[in-house]
């Protein structure tokens, strides 16, 4: 979930203040127009890290005009607020419409605070979360524009923060007890703050996760992201007015667009407010977390050949092993046309009991599959126990091939993270192995492999008109990837990102993963 | 929750024969139409009364076209549905658009009859309604009309069911221990219920209770309610479509009407399809839950001061020790114009010290209040800890007048039902003791007042044109409470009901009521 967030993404000082002017500008522009909104507006920032949670209310407050943005603080419970209950202290500072708040501190903190510092149990967690969920959806429901920022810091970077901090004894009451136990104790945090940011990320208020690494990266995100999200709030609003005169005027409920990376997108300011849901691009450095891979990785013919000899027979013996346990498993595979996914499962079976497999090639729906839940054949295909059951594409085109040509509605797709992430826990809950890959390859390479295509009498049949149009997608593809990767990266099923380029690389990597994992899950038992 | 289904509703055979050629033939109409519907259905049943399940779904087969309506029936548990996730049993046989389908023990079955059997525990059930709740949602914002009906018996009629039951060595074997438990641990078994209603009564599927112990009743009002929802899920199609050519074609979640009562509504089958959302017909016995009140309850003059008198002297000693104590109270008055709501009010309050409690006359909301979610400003006036809070009128408002009087959409006030049972539920869990009255008088009754009240001078103030205004939508309010009681009454927090024909009556009741309640909460600290 937060892998996107640790791409090592910034903007040159130079490129900031290129762009700052134009950006403040339109912010404060926008602000004076929010306040004749029928909606009013929270911001509130969270993630593991505290310096950057005031750094960025602080540049906020210089940036924009300070008479219509309210900072509402919530330290330690008052006694007036200890009299009532939990909520009390949020219900009483709402904004009106037309305003805007800053929650510094809010109803987020204590509950991931009490949970990573081990003061709750994870049901008591569990209930923080669905009260969370009913509040911020109530507040979404009766017109809240709710910006849900997480800041994130990759674990070097926060060690060095506190490292940092600790040092110097002016900064060393920044630091809290609690920055020193996330910092120390950094993968349990980190698994807690997976599964809250999971939790709720709800359709009308997900989180938008900033890498925070960087300040003028992220100030610059943030800024883009509160900037278009207004935007869209008051054009919603308009064309709420004209519906209403039409007869209906039912209230959408604005979401935040994501940053989402896609390499080839213009980090400039004139990108800053785009409306388009496609591919809002509010990043100010548009890295997507595909970037971070080395699609240099090779394996020599030798090698190569050696190490699948290896792990397909280790997966033999151990598929032999799960079939006997019951312990079921289901497979993947998404990625770019071209990027390998058949040659990948084909390896993967080599080392199997037929009888114990399954591939399913997922392609356009069938009329008796459009007519039903576009989970619903998925469903049907569960394997039975102790069998794998390999999705050469799969349920993730609801956020991808759907979401970039249109054939689901922005509504339909964002509401489509939670009920993946849904639907996987409930396979994972019954015991099923669940691995995801992502097949990777640039540009180039792709190109190559559909010249090459076309000119190989066996593999002619493979390209088509359709992957050169889909080939012009690609921006709006990789920023389809990236948050999907970014959403659906549980802590029960992650995503594995597989380095594409060289084919013997990644089959031997694909590999590798499955046998890992179930020998993992086999010895567990 | 099922004290609207208590009111011993009646269809008499002549009637039930006269009515039922129509709505069969408009059933299987309905039927074929809904053949080209894109959109599918499920029928569930569930309920204490396990006969009544039965012999429901075989009459609605003897209704309708069963070519066009299967039905599912889920048993234990084959290998095949042992060997994957609880829920592939029913995703693998989801009808498709243009097919209605009956669930037959469904998804609901199970954890209800292994929580009334002990057999899980209160975690365990909860994390089972949650489940339930995530997937009825992901059917219904993908296009299923969830009808999911709730049939109650009264606990005398239960328990006379299960005796006949065991008696006849026929029918012995139709009653499960299950029933036997229900029947014999009623109250333990209803508040299970209640709560399970509550909370898997979403928005988007909400339950419709229906009383059981007339079959002919049951019947009518199940084959009515199924009508009139099929035919609004038709319409909604075909307004969507027209929209589309418009260009937008956003899906609207069809709900389906509730049986709401109204003393004055025509029973008739012309009412039968009925689409208007404010106080749809499908009953077949329209009484509500107020016509089971006997308004000729009454004190003598004498009888009534002293019984005051000692109730106002008990209540003065239990608040004090509540203020001590640190327990706080919410009180809520609701009813007709001129029910009597100010003068119980200010007999509660004779027997409490000034310094404890404060009076909210809730009115039309500022433009302040207006700009805010609409329980903000309830929020706002909770007390602090050990005092009381008298609301006369409340937040209420939401699912009375703003229902009827077409202030809020459906879609407002039907998820403020479970919005309201939320807010109460945190008030509760804080400590908090909640208390609703609705104060009910009859419309002589009612006009009387009226007149007394133009020709008293100190009183005159208090009568406007509006009382009369609403007194012409008696019927509609009346709709309105019946299913604000039925969704409201929770089990943290149910509706007290005052016969108020009788203004003594009344005053020594609601006392009664609260001083009762504080004395078993104060004696159990």
């Amino acid at each position: 979930m937060f892998q996107t967030a640790e791409l090592d993404r910034k903007v040159s000082k130079d490129e900031y203040h290129e762009q700052l002017p134009e950006l403040r500008a339109r912010l404060v522009q926008t602000q004076y127009q929010m306040r004749k909104a029928d909606f009013s507006s929270i911001i509130l920032f969270a993630g593991n890290d505290s310096v950057g949670r005031y750094d960025i209310v602080t540049t906020l407050f210089e940036w924009m005009d300070p008479r219509y943005l309210e900072t509402r603080s919530f330290g330690d419970l008052t006694d007036e607020e200890r009299d009532r209950p939990p909520y009390w202290r949020y219900w009483r500072v709402l904004p009106a419409d037309g305003r805007a708040s800053v929650f510094f501190g809010s109803w987020v903190r204590r509950p991931l605070m009490d949970r990573v510092d081990d003061l709750i149990d994870d049901d008591a967690f569990e209930a923080a979360i669905r009260r969370m969920r009913i509040f911020e959806r109530m507040l979404a429901h009766e017109g809240t524009l709710l910006l849900k920022f997480w800041l994130h810091l990759p674990e070097k970077k926060l060690r060095k923060q506190v490292k940092a901090l600790e040092k110097d004894s002016g900064t060393a009451a920044k630091i809290s007890d609690h920055d020193r136990v996330m910092a120390k104790h950094f993968d349990r945090a980190q698994k807690i703050f997976t599964k809250f940011v999971r939790k709720t990320s709800i359709p009308e208020a997900p989180w938008i996760i900033v890498e925070s690494g960087d300040q003028r990266y992220r100030n610059l995100t943030v800024g883009r992201t509160i900037l278009e999200t207004f935007d869209r709030g008051l054009a919603a609003m308009e064309a709420r007015k004209d519906a209403a005169s039409g007869g209906s005027s039912a209230r959408t409920i604005v979401v935040p667009a994501i940053p989402a990376g896609g390499s080839q997108h213009n980090g400039g300011v004139d990108g800053g407010a785009t409306v388009s849901a496609e591919a809002p691009v509010v990043t100010a450095d548009s890295r997507s977390i595909m970037d971070t891979l080395d699609l240099s990785l090779n394996l020599e013919k030798d090698e190569y050949g050696e190490k699948l000899e290896r792990y397909q027979n280790r997966l033999f013996a151990l598929q032999n092993k799960a079939f006997q346990a019951g312990q079921t498993s289901v497979l993947v595979f998404e990625g770019w046309d071209a990027s390998g996914k058949g040659g990948a499962i084909r390896r993967v079976t080599q080392g199997m009991d037929p009888r114990d497999y399954r591939i399913v090639p997922v392609g356009a729906p069938t009329e008796d599959e459009l007519a039903r839940h576009y989970l619903w054949r998925f469903w049907r295909l569960l394997p039975r126990k102790g069998h794998v059951r390999i999705f050469d594409r799969s349920w993730y085109g609801r956020v991808l091939v759907e979401r970039v040509e249109g054939f689901a509605g922005e509504d339909e797709w964002r509401r489509a993270y939670s009920e993946i992430n849904d639907f996987e826990e409930e396979l994972v809950e019954h015991g099923i192995l669940v691995l995801k890959f992502w097949m990777h390859i640039d540009r180039d390479e792709q190109l190559r492999r559909f010249k090459e295509r076309e000119v190989t009498p066996f593999k002619k049949h493979k390209i088509t008109e359709d992957d050169y149009r889909n080939r012009e997608k690609w921006d709006e593809y990789e920023a389809a990837v990236n948050e999907m990767v970014e959403r659906t990266s549980t802590e029960f099923a992650p995503w594995h990102l597989i380095e594409g380029n060289s084919k013997r690389y990644a089959r031997v990597k694909v590999i590798k993963t499955f046998v890992d994992l179930l020998e993992e899950r086999l010895g567990a038992r």
